[in-house]
């Protein structure tokens, strides 16, 4: 009987995020407690200055995440309020639920976690994680079954970034490799699981209207501009932030006009694809994250954000059908395009970057592990040799490989998890309407003005 | 007969906003310079720093003022361009307003009035009471009334601020009580004067549909992002700054996430309500205002960011309906749920952190009272003892009751004010829509693409 | 037959990017590197400090050109796509191509580009002028007549700024006469040349929706908020930065309220005209440029931005109208308006304020021409005398006669060159709409709830 929500999910959603909210707060209120003031007026000009360096960028990165995303993800045009409102709500959750995490597993020392910006950034970066991933199963999912995954991905994304930053030494200080071919892996691993291998036919709302293609547009536009901050936040501050803007910008640049060319040469027609212009300008900046504070030249960045953005739309034009075709697999937002072909890419030409580095004896600097997302910034590589380079090399693969193979059998872990009856998955043809969650005025009942044909007259007859 | 604006209307706002600006122009011009330009390079330099340090958050305050707020009033779908064009409109003429009236007030030295960013800033700050004020008569009042508000709230608001702050020496750093609660109940007050008595039922153009609902959500995202930076601003530089923020994005965080959970539980069906999620997510900037840069612990930004939008959503299920009957009150935006509750709850919860402070001998830092918006940030309140906590505790009630008083008072007096035939408040049956005001396109003549029948039929025609 | 791109156009913008593309990498690989990190922790601090000073404003102006002129170019109700997506394609293929003639005229030395952000920022302002440009012929052409317009703009732009201000001496840190009256007068010129002498009745596409129309204005409030940023991105840090601030603060705000008035005295039925909002509050903006950091008194940049706002409805009102009458001349986006007459009173202003600061003893400081738009910065004007200052106003005046003159003549031949049959411009029943480059849903196939009648039919169905 139409769009009601079970019971059950009715309970459980509350339920499941009150019980949350209050182990949170006897987490922070047993364990969390900002830094000692700093003592001395000097202290207190540098904790000025470094603020005034972090926050301009750590919103810009908010705004990225709460609206960018969000906008990106309104293409559906009867789910843009529930698109909006998931991601809101998961990355709270999520960034929440990290800092948990990172408090109980990284920073506890001397049983009290002290929480700075630096701190909110690094959990923030475990929630895009999540933001991702859910893109692959965008629109026919209960909040419920959304915290799940995100409850499960985000402690395995630490464990994994752990393995592969600490432990291998992997450099990818925009988290090409650690955050998007991750999530990517994580969020179809998930769809395969939860959607199986029954193919459907396309639902009728899942096609974009030109008011919800343009939303989205805004969406990728604000992420665009702003792609540079997320990439060069954790980079030493210096040159190597410089460089880490530079090149982003350059690869996204790059990335806006491949994207025109080559949706242009594809459609039959000679017209463009919204959706190759919505993900594809952004494949640079997916791409860039391994490379972007290493010594490479300007043109580096320029042939990596076209080549990404080329793997993308072909993506989106071939490798997308295929699979839906051989694995049925489905990826709504097609996250395999913009996350996963650019970030082995951009993982492939990090390793390429090294090898070639360590050959060029103009003394050129990168690398060295900093605790969050590697940093390649004050190592020599010229003084290295070629077998430490090449060893390098090898670990940025390694942590490809490592990316992809946990969080491919983790999400497909977390898909079966996400069959349970009581997350209550929506039914086929209840999928992708804001009213299925949300006390919305009924779409088909206002045909273009918002009024009921009854208050449509109404209006009109006051206006004689 | 229709939309046609009365002519005395279309004669008093330009006459009313010219002689203002032609009085501001001759203001300035008598009495208003920049500071003299420092004359050596070190300051320079200084200048070049502390300007780094304050615009990046002046140009958030600026983006939450102009795009967000106007935004989130656009939920009414047929009013959204009137919302937006008066908010921008209020927001230039307030803040014009609030420098003349500074100047005259408090920066009076040698005859000059220096102007820098900080003026502009506390200017600011007076026209967002205004801005919020307002929000409580949407769509039922005509631009006059809106600038007869604005003409008013001003200098009262600014007499509060003096009291509060300056007199009774209340810590508010973040404005909970000096802008929130004053704004609100002066609000609240204007209403109540305006409308009287009269119940009316709900007018047909004042339902949001699912594209108003999602916009306003737009600027609900943007306000919640850079929310932060409005704390902050204000703040001593360095550590305080630096704990305002984290506050503040905790308190945010926590009522996001109370909100989903209290507007699930409080709905019949366990649908989300868009008013719950649009003004709830907020709650939390509002009310952690009046602690946001003291010595509290990360819990309780927490906790306060959780009860604020607990009593939001409570407001806006049982309370805004319960004033509505009993006092024919209408708070067309839910202002006192989003400024009246969450303010009251911080101000009580800046007094308890006052007293649980000065139990505390661990040598916490905070308080002392600086020109604008009280900070607390320098005085080490271990070594107040209980009794100048005590005092600084009832300081704190008495601002509240001050800041209620006065507004309430205030608004009820401006209220009748409006009532002025002359002012022309529009006929219901006339109110929330951009047609009245504004040349636009008529909306129920152009269902769905934006043509007429006419020339949808030529466009049709032209594609075969 | 019906929204088909012609073959012709189909090959030749992929084939003319993709070549832009190969060209650009090319000549990066040749010679375009970073520069070379600085060797000194000390010298790694300061490089820190830069970029922490500009790269906020760089971003503040991303957002301005992306996002605020693209959502200010939406107001065509079905074309909004294609405006947003055309002004981001032609910005980024400006500013590539900027930075290929900046490199090869201006950074030519030891055969090495060096690329900073310093460098991005001065071709974006290239590329500003092209974006501005294309609003006069909004609609009505198809993208490779825009990619030319670009290819031949830049150049010219960089030729006419070295006259003007490396040559001239001409002062112009906000761009005013360099980009603003440049870039209109250009536009102006190739829309003349492009649509001959013909009158047009008014396209039933034309006219905006309520819906576009408050799209642009969001468009329009997003530039007013971070103008500033763009006018003081490169003055002189320290004072002269911070009173360019203030005064394009000051003349916007004073633009946003005259616009009110204006558009209210002069509308017969005093309702306010959303043409006249959106492009009125920024003229302040652009008549302050040229005057921003010199040491005009507060009340200048007040009064300036009034009379820009003035003569920029006044323009929409009489001026656009008599040109399209006696010249044929069409304005899409009313540049004429918005960049032609608040540019001129803004060039005008700084002879002005020249002239008067030379007879001020108290010594005001202004003026010295710095490499990028000229500086008024660090020389003591009131030393100058009469005579210098005499001849310094008269640079202003011969500046912008050069822009105005090279810009048409210019505008004109590219015009001429746009003629182009291979450049296919689209038959006038197929302009504006974004089904003729873009493969999105035709809206008037699906009125109101993005669903075609059957769709409608299946979604209601489902809901019983």
């Amino acid at each position: 009987p139409g769009m009601v929500v079970s019971p059950s999910t009715r309970r459980l959603l509350p339920l499941f995020l009150g019980l949350f909210q209050g182990a949170l707060l006897l987490f922070f209120a047993l364990f969390v407690t900002y830094d000692k003031p700093s003592a001395q007026a000097e202290d207190a000009s540098l904790v000025a200055n470094q603020l005034y360096g972090i926050f301009p960028l750590f919103q810009d990165i908010q705004v990225m995440l709460v609206v960018g995303l969000g906008l990106l993800l309104t293409f559906l045009p009867q789910y843009g309020f529930s698109a909006l409102t998931h991601n809101f709500l998961l990355l709270n959750f999520s960034t929440q639920w990290a800092l948990v995490l990172q408090g109980l597993l990284h920073h506890f020392h001397h049983g009290q976690v002290h929480l700075d910006l630096h701190n909110l950034l690094t959990a923030e970066f475990a929630a895009v994680t999540v933001l991702i991933s859910v893109g692959a199963i965008l629109g026919r999912t209960s909040p419920c079954q959304l915290l799940v995954v995100a409850a499960c991905e985000v402690p395995i994304y630490l464990a994994s970034e752990w393995a592969i930053i600490t432990r291998l030494g992997v450099l990818d200080v925009g988290g090409t490799i650690t955050i998007h071919v991750f999530s990517c892996y994580f969020g179809l691993g998930v769809s395969k699981a939860l959607f199986g291998a029954v193919q459907r036919p396309v639902h009728p709302k899942e096609t974009p209207t030109p008011r919800s293609d343009l939303l989205s547009l805004m969406g990728t536009l604000i992420l665009w501009v702003f792609w540079p901050s997320f990439v060069a936040v954790l980079c030493q501050p210096g040159d190597a932030q410089h460089h880490a803007i530079l090149n982003t910008f350059l690869a996204m640049s790059a990335s806006a006009m491949t994207t025109v060319v080559a949706s242009s040469l594809l459609e039959s027609d000679g017209k463009l694809s919204p959706g190759h212009l919505q993900n594809g300008s952004l494949a640079g900046g997916v791409a860039i994250g391994a490379v972007a504070d290493m010594a490479v030249p300007p043109v580096a960045a320029l042939a990596l954000g076209s080549f990404s953005a080329m793997a993308c739309v072909l993506g989106f034009r071939f490798l997308t059908p295929l699979l839906a075709r051989k694995l049925a697999l489905r990826d709504q937002c097609g996250i395999h395009n913009l996350h996963g072909l650019p970030g082995i890419l951009g993982a492939a030409a990090s390793a390429v970057a090294i090898l070639v580095a360590s050959e060029d004896t103009s003394g050129s600097h990168f690398s060295q592990v900093s605790p969050a997302r590697g940093n390649a910034s004050e190592v020599s590589w010229g003084q290295w040799g070629d077998h430490r380079a090449g060893r390098q090399a090898l670990c940025q693969a390694a942590g490809l490989a490592v990316a992809i193979g946990a969080s491919l059998l983790a999400g497909l872990l977390t898909g079966a998890v996400l069959q349970l009856p009581c997350l209550a998955r929506p039914p086929e043809r209840l999928c992708f309407d804001d009213l299925l969650y949300f006390k919305i005025q009924d779409q088909a009942e206002n045909p273009g003005t918002g009024d009921t044909a009854e208050e449509g007259a109404l209006a009109l007859k006051e206006r004689v």
